[in-house]
């Protein structure tokens, strides 16, 4: 009963509440009928809307190249109960192990992009390269979030932070002030 | 009794398990003795070492001129518990407010760059921009950090994750899993 069949369209001027708490991704990206999920951390939203997101992805990296050729990927956003599969696949090389059925992740099509969704994930992102400036040089690529989707029955959902080497910040406690803006704290 | 005298050198290759987790960061920034904070989240690391930082900081702001013309600025870390101080530095501008003495911050001395480190604050990451070709279109900047310290007193920060509206979520329990790299988890 999990997957897409009960998550909603998310407002693309909502993505950023989503990534902006910097929690860990799982990046899927597909070619000639393969599919690949990576784990990434290093991310940062670079625009509201239409939303752009930052990310670095080694080019040592099976999903580099997929990234590279196809100019496509799903950034799909787990909460703490996947913290299995987030570590395998941070762990494992999508050159020699299908993730999917290794992990038991349930890969389902997206509407805009090639790449599959990740069903058990709360949000999904489906994303375009839009700009290689910064990819030889940094590995750096910066994507627009097409289409954007979230399970609804997950109100607050516990993401996963990592600290390096293998240590995970689990969200806790919500803390809410006033804001002015709705949008990024500046100044 | 805060401050700098209770810190301790961070080696430039433990920076990224301070920022990898994604937690609201505040940034300083100086020029002809006045300086500047301001609350920024959309940043990423970019490079383990020496660590390289992309940060998202608009055009609009008065930090944008002051990090665009002097190249440098502190990357500095808050706890939960000074939430307040966080939100007040994004709901001000620095053009019209002394924010350090309106939100009781204390200035001390940088070892590499013009721009104070915040006491109060548990890690400092000392920066200079590296990086410009993503500044025009994206206002993207590069930072290497050149110097960081931690209060080693602080073994376990909880830091602020900003959601977007003013809600922030706090990390909370830490998990632990094996880990083959120290590195970026990837594949």
């Amino acid at each position: 009963m999990k997957g897409l069949t009960q998550k909603q369209v998310l407002p693309l001027a909502q993505v950023y509440g989503v990534l902006e708490p910097g929690p860990v991704v799982l990046v899927t990206t597909a070619r000639a009928g393969r599919a690949n999920i990576m784990t990434l951390t290093w991310h940062t939203m670079m625009e509201f809307e239409p939303p752009l997101v930052g990310c670095v992805i080694s080019a040592q990296n099976d999903s580099f190249d997929l990234l590279r050729e196809t100019g496509e990927c799903v950034l799909n956003v787990p909460t703490v109960e996947l913290i299995e599969q987030v570590v395998g696949c941070g762990n494992t090389t999508g050159r020699k192990v299908n993730k999917f059925r290794r992990f038991g992740l349930t890969p389902m099509p997206a509407s805009k992009v090639q790449a599959p969704l990740i069903a058990e994930c709360y949000a999904n992102l489906e994303c375009r390269v839009v700009e290689r400036r910064l990819v030889t040089k940094y590995n750096f690529f910066v994507l627009e979030v097409v289409q954007a989707w979230i399970d609804p029955r997950q109100k607050r959902p516990k993401t996963l932070h990592h600290q390096g080497e293998g240590i995970f910040q689990v969200t806790g406690r919500r803390l809410k002030r006033p804001s002015p803006k709705t949008s990024l704290l500046a100044e």
